[in-house]
């Protein structure tokens, strides 16, 4: 049961991890993140691999809040000037929340037999790509996202916002080796990159295919690309530059069909 | 002739226009716009529609910068202190760039007999989303960006940054009313949503073509779907949300070709 709760104690102890939310954003909070905005919050109420710890409204906000599907978590509701200063800011959505995280157990929870689409992300250090390439990966069904060593996390708050919650809906798992992991269970790696082999409509992947990108100017590694069938979208006249989560939006549109 | 001028003292008048770089973003300066990094600016080097009024730079900086191109342009060269000092905050990218646009007399200008493609932007007020769009249509050739009166300009300093320099290769003229601009000039409107009547794969563009976007949440108004082809992308179970620049990217993908 959803438990509504008003507090009008600045220094209310179950206010603790909802303060200076700036200086935490890259040091994290015991294990948890941190959720901003009305829609990105319903979707991690609704979440198969977070929980919701607890909620942060004001009163007005509160009334437009589905908490129909929220669950056991208490709603701490105060004045939007206790937020602003628990906060260390002014939180001008309204909405703040904590969550955890807990991914699945191994790869093979997530790469079933049979189908799988995946997103494989190399030193993916930009919160606002990352948010991009979590957001796609929502919208386009894949099975799970790939993370190197080099990747942020997708958890940070900036990338959560970005990813307007799709990092709640489709699993994210660390792995030492991408092309490793990848191959460990069968799935075929495609690399994108402007110097890619094969032109993206010409790519007919395998029934269980991964995707790989890298970070903008350096991309991936020579020997990523080297076990990969690389791919590449052709642009107009010397303007070989498009967004890495750009990029992902066309490749996943075209390959999760 | 490029011209390679030392200039040691920060009150030097032909810094003005560098003063305070944030304050003035969005007010303009004197009709000129600023660009900043290497690649921006050797792309408005050799920009059609904008000319290069004046370079600012350090001595080390400057030796990697390809001014083969830029024409008789004057480089001012300072020490990174003095750039900062004048520009108001820390200039790491150790480049700035004065250009002026003059885009087309007018859309016939541009929209030449025969095949065209065309990305008409309603609303969208966000620079991050117009620096996607730009560059977007940029790499993949569109032969002119259309804007409403209620979208930001392409030539704020963010927008050109984020772009990498596409708003300088793409001319883009603001219009009172797309559809009326498009249709006066032959070119059928495709309009993105959502909502849209026919899914992406299924349309056959039209010779002169114009795709439609308007800002992610509000969309396009009822007036502007009415007259045009409502197209949409499928997404996956629930999570209809892609970032608008991420949509014009898979689409232009499409329809340029």
């Amino acid at each position: 049961m959803t438990e509504i709760i008003a507090i009008t104690d600045p220094s209310d102890v179950r206010l603790r991890l909802y303060r200076d939310v700036k200086d935490r954003d890259l040091t994290g909070r015991e294990g948890l993140f941190m959720a901003e905005g009305r829609v990105v919050i319903e979707r991690l109420f609704v979440s198969p691999w977070c929980v919701c710890i607890s909620v942060l409204t004001t009163p007005d906000r509160l009334k437009m809040l589905d908490i129909s599907q929220a669950g056991d978590v208490p709603v701490y509701v105060v004045d939007q000037a206790i937020m602003d200063q628990v906060a260390g800011f002014a939180i001008h959505r309204g909405y703040l929340a904590l969550g955890r995280y807990s991914g699945p157990a191994g790869l093979g929870e997530v790469l079933k037999p049979g189908r799988v689409r995946v997103l494989a992300l190399s030193t993916i250090a930009n919160t606002d790509n990352m948010g991009g390439l979590m957001r796609n990966a929502a919208a386009f069904g894949v099975d799970a996202v790939l993370l190197d060593a080099a990747c942020c996390d997708p958890l940070y708050r900036k990338a959560i916002r970005v990813s307007v919650g799709g990092v709640f809906q489709v699993p994210h798992i660390r792995v030492p080796n991408l092309v490793e992991a990848l191959t460990a269970h069968g799935v075929a790696p495609y690399a994108l990159s402007p110097s890619g082999a094969v032109v993206l409509d010409d790519v007919a992947p395998a029934e269980r295919s991964a995707f790989l990108f890298g970070a903008e100017g350096p991309g991936l590694a020579p020997e990523v690309m080297a076990a990969c069938t690389s791919v590449r979208i052709d642009m107009h006249g010397g303007f070989d530059s498009l967004n890495v989560a750009t990029t992902s939006g066309i490749v996943l549109y075209h390959m999760c069909r």
